[in-house]
């Protein structure tokens, strides 16, 4: 019988998914589940070991522990209504750096519109199970699964900036903003519920495990095929710098890089002028089609799209 | 600055509760926070270093982190409509175990009426972090402050089971029924539905923490007394043939002793036969007073009931 390790983190969830009875109205497979007609839930867990970059601090890694589960409920299009957190902290923690972990969720917390409405500490090693929970206030959610062909692809804001964050402190480059994406992430919890409430977006989804990830997934849930214009991907500070800098390509910053928060989505190519008038800004990056997986399109030549390694 | 090993779990929280903001009609400090009219939700973290004894398996253990979950709601009255697992878990865990603890978890969302929304699973020291929520459909939550002078007390069924069954590992006492109620607790769902749909419940909560912190509880958060009488708290299996071998005063195992998982109500003295015509099994052990503390009532003697050290 394997160990968990030779089998790997994401291909036991879907081995569990095998044999649960999952429960509520999407369920788990999108960011978040609908529970009864309004209440939204998601669950994430960051450690210690894998998501405490060099030069993080405590208050930003609990920011960071509340805003992927935030991000989650944006991509649905819900408003936050509270957030419970899970800690499992070594118990020779200096007392100060937990209470900043607690005070960086609180942080986080309020920037979305919500509190703390529970939690739990335990000595372990070094974790945090966030669950973010939300309404929808009517609103329809938004999943991975509609997207038709013709429908234009995009993206809330730039892209890259997290990776180009990590790159600087692996060659040791200053590059204050790039690291506050990498550290500070913002979930784009406003721009998910105008998003639903504009009746014009048929899918979304966070770019919590990369671009490349995230168009696969809207590919493989809606059937359908994307096209992605690279010139049309927008930049995040110091991506350019960076990929040249660490001898990469700009496009697998763009594409193959997690840790970004920004919302991907489509939108009805006839309505989604709608967009214009609310308050949330994007960038069209691609169209739609009748294929099943996305392809860059890069100086006239196509390439296929893969998942992040994020 | 001290580390939190040195400062412990309990005082952590508390010193936590002192800066962040709090979200939800009731909020942290009772069993479940309430979110909007409807929405129960709580989080209790279980380790394989606190909550794994021995003869314990990997299913077990996975039913133990959700009906912890589940017995926090059931406390409130609320009807569970999701549950979420993070597992945190070391990467050399044969993939079989981890199969178990998911498969024990969905085998008591099932029990609670419910199933699986959403988790997560990442490498880690063994945790299990879990999040049930639940809906209140109408009902007014059950809280920890309602009790009210005169109004008799009472508890869902037998105590000191658990306790047994783990003075039977130290002891190594066959005793099947004690370590069924240590292994596989059950959380009181239906009946605290029916308590909360009675109208002439006052106060309640949950015994996890033992049957001695849970009366003060429910005295300090209520800002009253409460007398029980020792020969009226009914006992678990083995309490006392375990109580005699281990050499302990049986009210010892009844009450300083946690992972008791039954509910402990006050209800108003003039209606609480209404209790009788509902299908919840339950054993009247004292009555409440203008006091501010509980006491226990022992062949006529009179002794402060204190706090658990579980």
């Amino acid at each position: 019988m394997p160990r968990i390790s030779e089998i790997g983190e994401r291909a036991l969830i879907e081995d569990f998914m095998t044999f649960i009875r999952p429960e509520g109205l999407i369920g788990p497979g999108d960011d978040a589940a609908v529970l009864g007609k309004d209440t939204v839930v998601t669950t994430d867990i960051v450690t210690f070991d894998r998501h405490f970059p060099a030069g993080m601090s405590y208050e930003q890694f609990g920011w960071y522990a509340a805003a992927v589960n935030f991000s989650d409920l944006a991509a649905m299009g819900a408003r936050p209504t509270g957030f419970l957190a899970a800690l499992a902290l070594p118990p020779d923690l200096e007392a100060q750096a937990a209470y900043d972990i607690m005070s960086g969720i609180d942080q986080c917390c309020e920037f979305c519109g919500t509190g703390i409405a529970g939690g739990d500490t335990k000595f372990g090693s070094g974790i945090v199970a966030g669950t973010a929970i939300g309404s929808m206030d009517g609103r329809k959610p938004m999943t991975r699964s509609g997207a038709n062909p013709g429908d234009i692809v995009a993206v809330t804001g730039p892209i890259g900036g997290p990776a180009a964050g990590f790159l600087s402190l692996e060659l040791g480059v200053e590059m204050e903003d790039a690291r506050q994406s990498l550290y500070v992430p913002v979930p784009r919890v406003a721009e998910g519920m105008a998003l639903a409430s504009s009746g014009v977006v048929t899918s979304c989804m966070d770019l919590s495990d990369g671009l490349g990830t995230a168009l696969n997934g809207i590919c493989s849930h809606s059937h359908v095929g994307i096209d992605v214009e690279f010139d049309f991907i927008p930049r995040g500070e110091g991506v350019e710098e960076m990929a040249q800098a660490s001898g990469r390509d700009v496009q697998d910053l763009l594409l193959y890089w997690g840790g970004e928060y920004e919302l991907l989505f489509t939108a009805d190519k006839d309505r989604f002028r709608k967009l214009y008038e609310m308050e949330v800004e994007f960038s069209i990056i691609g169209m739609v089609h009748d294929g099943d997986h996305p392809d860059l399109i890069r100086e006239g030549s196509r390439s296929r799209i893969g998942h992040g390694s994020y």
